[in-house]
């Protein structure tokens, strides 16, 4: 028989925290088939009463680890390193590193949540800077891209770097044998992309994965491609950029709807449908950004996610751990890079 | 008596060519009360043949000036600078540069134009490199966005000039007296933006301009600024990566409409309702990127755009003219920078 998986959950972190958490956590033990243990890490007396709420208070796969500090959602990451070493954050990493859980999921500030993950699990051998990765929906499925902020200013080589380990992201939880692997660009004809990416592009076709060239913005949503890589910046800046346009399409299109009884009305007729296409383009099916590079998975979950949006974090903390993505990038890297192993 | 302005429009640029920048022509002289003449530029015999086809061959306001060759839609820039002097995009550069036209609008390729446009009309003193601005739907009505591809790797000093250019412009066409300017930056706590963006941050702050700090992607569409300023490759990424979630949504949704009888009927009795929104965020109107930072108006139209498309890349010039735009930057310019205006 082999043993449960088991995941650190950081039951404080997030705009909601225990109260996303807990039922999240009780979702996905009530849907997942895979033998699972779950750990809420934080306020022992919060999450007890919380799952004695949800009448759960002796759920036989679920424990809590008291962790008395919680790191605010603003609070510099060098602060939160420095002086919360008992946050739920910092404990639940703490688990991962000493092998008692297998994956760790927070919802809390991503800079703190990098720098300490960075600081307990060190990167793997190969990783400059790790990356922050997440799916998003495209036209033929769905598309990993990367990194999303982790990275600003990312040389060539550590674009070479997201690139593996997207690829190896992508090969293991979509089952494709060589992920389709494009590098974000611009399309001006006298420019065609900044230094970083045009040496980005020498690397890549000489790495061994399936690199199949430039996209521009709009290929995330349209190419059929697996895995796009960009700088950090430029992956943050396009996130929240399709972010804000979902939010002004869906502002202009309840304006309309709302505008006189008839529109309300066609709205009224429409409105079945229109729940059917929020639900497939719906931002909590792809909650769960990969910190990817580390020596242990954590997955960050949006500050403002709900319980539904958490629950699929946690699924993909699950994946991650299952298929042993850490593990997997440290096998791809050696074999792309047999140098920096000696050393 | 005023003279009328005179705008040279590139009759052959684009995907379509004159099937498209004829009627459009016909259809702004038709709806603008301003006196304005047309310089149609390109193949003469191709270009009298569509307009006596659309009856008007005699147009007062019109006249066609010939020019022999076309620049290619994937014509590298300095080809086409080089190799095609009478292109209908140089030659209706020319006549802005002659004074015979007070601004052109070209579908043109954007390389081409972009450096075509500064060989010929060259930048304004104070300006390193021209940038292309445009104007994006927001909640609060719409926002003013540049670079959008014409630099990449832009320094700060760099991003300070788009910051005058973009103020001016929004000044003249939203009559503004100190627009709100703001840096795209990503939110990241432990990294807050690029070496190029923090500097920038300091120029603006010092600048006189109305600098209101850092807005996020989103931004863009929620946040009450009329100006963001970007590195042109951060830009561009923004601009393709909007085109890409809009395409996706409208797929989505109209893979839902046409699920099945119940959900077509729904559609149909929507259908008014969703074209009224999809018109207030058509592209269309928002079609006319402007080519800032040269000494003369040049304005680019997607090289798709149909008729009411490149009517407003058409009405854009007719309004950056009429308002002078270079000017005010130059003017703008030499308050910021006395000591450039001496040399």
């Amino acid at each position: 028989m082999t043993r449960p998986l088991t995941i650190a959950l950081d039951g404080m972190g997030g705009d909601i925290g225990p109260d996303v958490v807990v039922p999240a956590a009780l979702n996905v033990l009530a849907t997942t088939t895979t033998p699972l243990k779950l750990i809420l890490v934080g306020q022992q007396t919060i999450l007890a009463a919380k799952l004695a709420a949800l009448k759960a208070a002796d759920h036989p796969a679920i424990s809590i680890r008291h962790a008395s500090q919680t790191v605010a959602m603003n609070e510099p990451p060098a602060q939160a390193l420095r002086l919360k070493k008992d946050s739920s954050m910092r404990v639940a990493i703490d688990l991962v590193k000493q092998g008692q859980a297998d994956a760790c999921v927070s919802a809390g500030n991503t800079g703190a949540l990098m720098a300490t993950a960075r600081f307990v699990l060190k990167t793997l051998p190969g990783i400059d800077r790790p990356a922050i990765c997440t799916t998003l929906p495209s036209i033929h499925g769905h598309t990993h891209v990367l990194d999303l902020g982790a990275n600003v200013d990312s040389k060539a080589e550590h674009l070479l770097q997201f690139a593996v380990m997207g690829s190896v992201l992508a090969t293991a939880v979509d089952n494709i044998d060589a992920p389709r692997v494009a590098l974000l660009n611009i399309g001006e004809e006298d420019i065609k992309g900044n230094e970083q990416v045009k040496q980005a592009a020498l690397l890549l076709a000489a790495s061994g994965l399936n690199y199949t060239g430039f996209v521009e913005g709009d290929g995330i949503f349209l190419s059929d491609v697996d895995v796009v890589v960009c700088d950090g910046f430029v992956g943050n800046v396009a996130l929240k950029t399709i972010e804000g346009v979902a939010k002004l399409i869906r502002h202009y299109m309840m304006l309309e709807f709302k505008r006189n009884l008839l529109t309300r009305l066609a709205g009224l007729v429409a409105l079945p449908v229109l729940r059917v296409f929020k639900r497939k383009i719906d931002p909590r099916r792809y909650n769960g950004a990969s910190l990817l590079g580390l020596q242990g998975v954590v997955i960050k979950s949006h500050g403002s996610a709900d319980a539904v949006a958490f629950a699929n974090a946690i699924k993909i903390a699950l994946l991650e751990a299952e298929q042993a993505i850490p593990q997997r990038i440290k096998h791809h890297l050696a074999a792309l890079h047999p140098e920096r192993q000696a050393l």
